[in-house]
């Protein structure tokens, strides 16, 4: 099967055997998927991942270990759990120790005409949610993330850090919760686009010091919490989504002398983000910047690293 | 009277006019008062603070509006909020933004004879409490913190990092509400105190990775952070009591990645801090570097800031 490839170098591999489904997995032909910034960072060396890459999918199964689920179309969580761990055991499985990762640890993704997860990680896409779309749930996901972890009452003033992918689905996220929410960010043409989502925009410098009671970092970089301690109020909350290369941040003084919390936030549920898209309540296909073939997936990844470029997708079967 | 100043310069008056309580302020003649990090940082140009040093105190009242604190025996709470701003209504006075602070914000401290605060700030000291325990009730507040803002229960697994003052009030709190906790410091002296106070010590190396729910830095070093986010396991959560200066810290992607909660955490409670003082829940004389006189201020300085000193007490009157 054809799949594009990192192990040190990035290349299209056209005759890859296709994956076995392990016990209690299901084989599944992608139909489309979307690179990710984490997949453009594993080809620069980030978490030293070998194999396919791809972990924002969505496809057939065709076969699975009871057959209930062939023929269904499916997006996947990432993180497969042991299930035995003490972890496993309180329900954290997306953070077992032992876990593997789509595309990310120890597990073939789904930039490939096959993949393959357990079922337990396999979520039915309704018939009302496109293709494309649905390449979103996992990054959505991550978005719906931040409401288990911090409580969003209507009309609590909330700054989004970060006019990127993220950065776009979490203000949705936090302005369909009811939050009065505002988008910062630095690309004109990425404002614009906000705006017709019906999002707020801002500047940073417009935003008056320590007034938001809670501030989302979707910058990926690390200027994004310097400048969120210097918009959260006091008591307040910052939740971090950047994951940044090197050794260094900003100094957490202000954390300190004002009292923040910060929450680390990753991956999220995805029932509810197969919901809002159902829905209409979060908008995603105007967040395509282009689709490629698999063919073309080096192209495609060269696309997706252009400065402020949003997502690519990669339109692998039919 | 007589006061330890610092403009720039660090110098003992000798005939500086008595302070003059304002409008609901009580006039408060010093007996004892604590060296902290934090006078020592003021006279490096933390806060960028002009006055008398000093916000760890107990006193006796000479003057209050009503004549109802008169001749009390007291420590007082250093935050000296406006009282009407949003912050205040909402209850969060130590966090009001038009705020004195003791010592360290616009305010005149306590390393001098005579001091005034707020009737509302002050507390009375129980006969049971010793001048040189009350000296410990602010340090003490800032520990007790922890357990307003994270909940802690019997046997949880605690590390606290740093064997210094605070780390060793931190320490006996946590342990007193039933933790399992343990201190890791790097001063064999300091250490063997904390056995002797009953606390379990370790070091950092002996402790697995990511195995600890609640980690509590009080290292004061940019160093603790990046040890915490060694020792939390994922879903856990850090307390920073640090403060350092400078502009960088550690990269927080473990925290992305693990979602880490870090809680800041500053002033505390001064009611809890005085009810384990006088039920002899937590030790504080134990803590004691050596006493001096306020005409030896000087040298009192000095000596707290010997690397690794203990708490440093200034006998001001009798």
């Amino acid at each position: 099967v054809r799949a594009l490839v990192f192990d040190g170098r990035l290349r299209l591999e056209r005759d890859r055997p296709a994956p076995t489904p392990a016990e209690g997995e299901a084989l599944i032909r992608v139909l489309a998927a979307g690179i990710c910034n984490t997949d453009l960072e594993i080809t620069k060396g980030y978490m030293g991942f070998a194999g396919v890459l791809g972990h924002e999918f969505v496809g057939v199964v065709e076969q699975s270990p009871d057959g209930n689920w062939d023929g269904k179309r499916v997006v996947g969580e990432i993180n497969c759990a042991c299930e035995s761990c003490e972890w496993c055991r309180r329900g954290l499985l997306n953070h077992c120790p032992n876990r593997t990762v789509l595309g990310i640890v120890g597990r073939d993704g789904a930039f490939a005409e096959y993949v393959t997860l357990p079922v337990g990680n396999l979520h039915e896409v309704p018939p009302t949610v496109s293709d494309t779309q649905a390449v979103f749930v996992e990054p959505l996901a991550a978005a719906y993330e931040i409401l288990e972890q911090v409580t969003v009452r209507r009309d609590d003033r909330v700054v989004v850090l970060g006019d990127g992918k993220l950065g776009l689905l979490a203000a949705q996220v936090l302005a369909d919760a009811g939050a009065e929410c505002c988008l910062v960010g630095r690309h004109a043409s990425k404002l614009e686009l906000a705006q017709s989502l019906g999002l707020c925009v801002s500047e940073a410098a417009e935003i008056a010091e320590k007034s938001r009671g809670l501030v989302v970092d979707c910058t990926g970089s690390t200027e994004g919490l310097r400048q969120a301690m210097r918009l959260v109020e006091p008591r307040g909350t910052i939740v971090l989504k950047s994951t940044v290369a090197g050794d260094d941040g900003p100094n957490l003084t202000p954390v300190v002398v004002d009292e923040v919390t910060v929450v680390g936030s990753r991956c999220g549920p995805f029932a509810p983000a197969i919901a809002a898209l159902a829905e209409g309540r979060v908008r995603v296909e105007e967040l395509v910047a282009a689709a490629y073939g698999l063919d073309d997936g080096l192209e495609a990844m060269a696309a997706a690293a252009e400065p402020g470029a949003l997502k690519v997708v990669l339109q692998i079967t039919v």
